[in-house]
């Protein structure tokens, strides 16, 4: 398992995401609530959400259906993929897979990342409309990570008040 | 059954949410995609999804479970719905039972409005905050409401588009 | 919170929900695949579920509910609830809050129980047809709770060969 | 759209999934709470299941995995997917796709039906594990198929009942 952590870290960075990037937007999403929040501390939280085994899985599909898509391999429903079709939905449903087990919070920032696209994921959706450029789970994949670690902040954060 | 739905209407009115309000929020989430969106196609959109028997039941259940916060009679759980603390978590399940069945879109569109609070959202959140009232099942229900009717839009209209 | 993870503990038993009668669903979901289970690794599994927050709300809110609904002061929505109706579907939602948060395999454990009915599972659902008795939500809770400690097993268990 | 439905049929054809196979399941879940249920009804449901879009696109984009895992171009994640892996979790996800917008007596069916494997999903588990077959996506979503078409029978005899 260890090996499908690694695999799927290495797998964004080759993918062109960064975890400073997905730092930005859980940053973002928190900083409302925690006037202290340092950007360590979301860098901290992401690697705790990749470390989840269905964090490494959602990622390592959603890739590979991302780069099957760019070879043309997916036969009949490679185009609704390729062109990222509004109705597809199942891109938002592997992305659940790793914001269900991170709780309603994450759920609710999930939804608002997904469609207000602050940068990363932005960048990603346009780079994806390139020729031969495929980042239709990619994206929802990375909506989920900074979603889940926004949750993570929450949830710990309340802990350390309350012990 | 029918007799359900019409309750799950009456309930909402008696807590001060009307139709039309909704409907300005499903507008604002649709218009960018359809330039002839009427308010009238928003208003029975949400009639559909008022006529599922899931919104029926989580509407009612909603309600109750606010009124009875009001009423101090929930005992150990009284004091976390009535003040919605924000890691209850609970308010946003329920309302998923409405959003499940609309697919993807409402999720997406769910998380938006839970976070951003537009119109009447933020209107009930703001109320709820006064002695004597409670609206921490009601403000998720309608946000559920809104999002699932976004999503019928955008699936019947691909639906004409394609027939 | 260590507040309500307590009150949580007591309220199941108060309600004739023992650990040791959810550890024996839990020992009867994973002894297939471990041969050396032992009662009390499900009882440490049960444990560690039942410290979660959403746990914690989903059994107090449920209760709640249950207990209202035997007191007959839920208004239009009492019948349904007090009479288990089967296309009410807000007791698995809110049970879903505690499944999902472990995993797609909770989720599939989580259907089995709540369509088999072994145990105390059964009994409660016998009990909650008793006069004066409502056991809607405690019943899909308990199978909540047994599949996510199942769950717990299987990820722990694999952790431990791959580490 | 049209042309996806028909596809996605035409597909589960290809891969050695007969309607009738699943009318099977679909009856054997249904039949106790229905004396006078016939196979035929439970045809019909299930071409109601099939005709939704999340069910065409989920229904190809689960085949294509199989046949990729197959042809071992899934890179890093092929063998997880190719040996139907446990933990793996990501087929039960792509098949909830289609549970989900069914509510929850497709939910707790889904579980029931992939934790007991009867019929055609028990034989499709064993054909999996035959050399250059995979059916790690197929059986979970026949299983989606099967419980959804179960909770549409149960929506609509009760419809019947109360009009």
């Amino acid at each position: 398992m260890e090996n499908y952590r690694e695999l799927s870290r290495k797998k964004l960075t080759q993918r062109g995401v960064k975890i400073e990037d997905i730092a930005v937007l859980v940053y973002d999403l928190q900083k409302m609530y925690y006037n202290d929040l340092k950007i360590d501390r979301c860098i901290e939280a992401i690697n705790l959400v990749l470390d989840k085994r269905e964090t490494a899985f959602a990622v390592l599909t959603g890739i590979e259906l991302d780069i099957a898509a760019e070879n043309k391999s997916l036969n009949e429903i490679n185009d609704i993929i390729e062109s990222d079709y509004s109705l597809y939905g199942i891109d938002e449903i592997l992305a659940l897979s790793i914001v269900n087990v991170h709780g309603s919070i994450a759920l609710t920032n999930f939804g608002f990342l997904d469609k207000t696209k602050p940068g990363i994921i932005g960048k990603l959706e346009e780079d994806g409309k390139k020729d031969g450029v495929c980042h239709t789970f990619l994206d929802d994949i990375v909506c989920a990570i900074a979603s889940s670690a926004a949750s993570r902040i929450a949830h710990d954060r309340e802990n350390e008040k309350t012990s």
